[in-house]
């Protein structure tokens, strides 16, 4: 494999997805030879992140109809819907799983070619156009961010909203990989993230893929890192952004914000415009998913709690947008008042 | 073994240890029936927590010496000696350990008894006297803060300052204790405390074990609790008091402390008077430990962050005395200013 692994690779017409499930152990990219295969690939977590996992299932899609590129067009479209809807069972809540194959199907559907091979290279090409937009609108956010990363900062991280999640380049990383390309130097402290630590799993290691300068910490060195005036911003990903600029991203951020200010240090949320929930008022409108206890009380299959303690294990929290100091989309980035920035440029 | 385990038992004449490497999986209570087991009980951390530690040793001195109770004053001595340097080198740097051997030694030594069955006879009594301090000592913490926890309560702590690390009680868990006693009602958020869980491993085991509600949460889940309106205290021990209130404590501290302040939440350190130390102008002359990497990049013997990662890894934090609310100790509740209350009580 190469040095920098990505999600999801496209070679000479052959699919290649890197093993999630195995870092930072060991880095495994596997090519992808059947449908099923794809579908076990994305069941199982191997390619993860709501963008990654619709760029994969596009590509499952032609990997599934090479073999009946000989078929005519009516045979050809109906294997491809019956493949769809397969590749959809995968993770049947993933929207940008079915996004991406609706939008694939109906790409083939509405090309007038007769035959399969014709209809064969328009999938293809919508597959390659969507995971050519992914990699754009991560990029467009690392064009829109990296400026505000300048030469020997700190900048700290939380969870992994990185080229892992998505094709290329990532969310809250992107504008990190940006700069490094344009050879600035800086450094990134990575919070592990308990419970289920892709900070440390994964931030860190694809950004020392990368060969950025990063560090390993516990959630709860943070702070410490921050008086010690390591720290000169915060970049976060999210999982949804209301449309008064309260931001829900995963356990931990809120914290991370709060220490920010009491440092004076600024705190940037990295955001597509997919992310941006106009229909969400405010934070108090976002359910805060409770997951299971196992994640607190073990650690991986070790027992760290005792047996019949009552956790909590809230998988999210929600940021107040008084503590955010701009959010970087690939439209630009926005600052406050959210309420009137973000309708002006999303509404 | 009894639901209320504590870390050191002398009944009928025989010392108990909890061997606390096996919680919170197992509870094993070992009886010591050689100064050699003591020795490597204390060496494994089997009994940890100076004050255990001191505690421990004064009862090991008297396992060493039972089977020369017939011996002469002078051989008594010379064997006490002996055994006494014997323990000291369990664990070196561990200042309670050689403290106690010592107060020992020279209990006996200042006895007039001419027989060793009465010199062992002083060396019990000291032994058991050792004990008694030790825990009068943190329930005196206790009488002082119990008052603060009144009923339904929400109190967080952070780390283990726990009966396991003393005799009984422990520091920041003693006001807990005293008004669990007295049929106050209360819940207990207890960090798991990364990277080394004693929150996960040892607070959140103690208190469950005295059926004290409480609940597990990851150390970046401390400000989600708060904002839930989940929290009315926050109670921590200390490692080192400095004379102008500076708290070295746990990393992961003066995070939940900064936390606090901002949700309006009081923040109080338990602390016995031997912590407080005056000849620490300020927390900034508090040299602050930087431990093994593979606290940070493992769990357990699981690697979790990748191989060459670079870390960080701080065993403590000082949180600045502006976010101290009150020091509770043993001989009352210390307010601001510390730089003048400190040294009036304990100067």
């Amino acid at each position: 494999m190469t040095k920098q692994a990505k999600s999801i690779e496209w070679l000479d017409n052959k699919l290649y997805l890197l093993d999630q499930t195995r870092l930072p152990v060991e880095v495994e990219v596997e090519e992808q030879t059947s449908v099923e295969q794809v579908w076990d690939s994305i069941k199982q977590l191997k390619v993860r992140g709501a963008p990654a996992i619709g760029v994969a299932g596009a590509y499952g899609l032609v990997v599934a109809m090479r073999s009946h590129a000989d078929a005519d067009r009516a045979t050809f479209l109906a294997e491809l819907k019956t493949q769809a809807a397969y590749l959809d069972s995968s993770r049947p809540t993933a929207v940008n799983l079915s996004w991406a194959l609706k939008r694939a199907v109906s790409a083939v559907e509405s090309s007038s070619g007769t035959d399969g091979r014709t209809l064969f290279t328009a999938l293809t090409e919508t597959a390659e156009a969507i995971h050519r937009e992914d990699i754009q609108l991560c990029k467009q956010i690392g064009e829109n961010g990296a400026s505000l990363i300048t030469e020997g900062m700190g900048v700290l991280t939380h969870c992994n909203a990185g080229r892992l999640a998505t094709s290329e380049y990532g969310t809250a990383t992107a504008p990190m990989y940006l700069a490094h390309e344009r050879g600035v130097n800086f450094s990134v402290y990575s919070d592990e993230s308990r419970p289920l630590l892709q900070g440390a799993r994964l931030t860190a290691w694809e950004l020392q893929q990368a060969g950025i300068d990063v560090y390993t910490i516990t959630d709860n060195m943070a702070a410490f890192v921050m008086q010690q005036g390591l720290i000169d911003m915060v970049i976060v990903g999210t999982d949804r952004v209301a449309a008064n600029g309260d931001v829900a991203n995963k356990i931990g951020t809120m914290g991370v914000a709060i220490l920010a200010r009491h440092f004076g240090i600024p705190f940037y949320v990295a955001s597509p415009f997919s992310t941006i929930d106009l229909a969400t008022p405010t934070g108090d409108d976002i359910v805060i998913e409770e997951r299971g206890e196992d994640e607190v009380t073990h650690f991986g299959l070790r027992r760290t709690a005792p047996e019949g303690i009552k956790v909590r294990n809230p998988a999210f929290d929600v940021t107040p947008n008084e503590f955010v100091t701009a959010i970087i989309t690939d439209r630009g980035i926005i600052e406050p008042p959210y309420d009137v920035n973000l309708k002006k440029t999303f509404g």
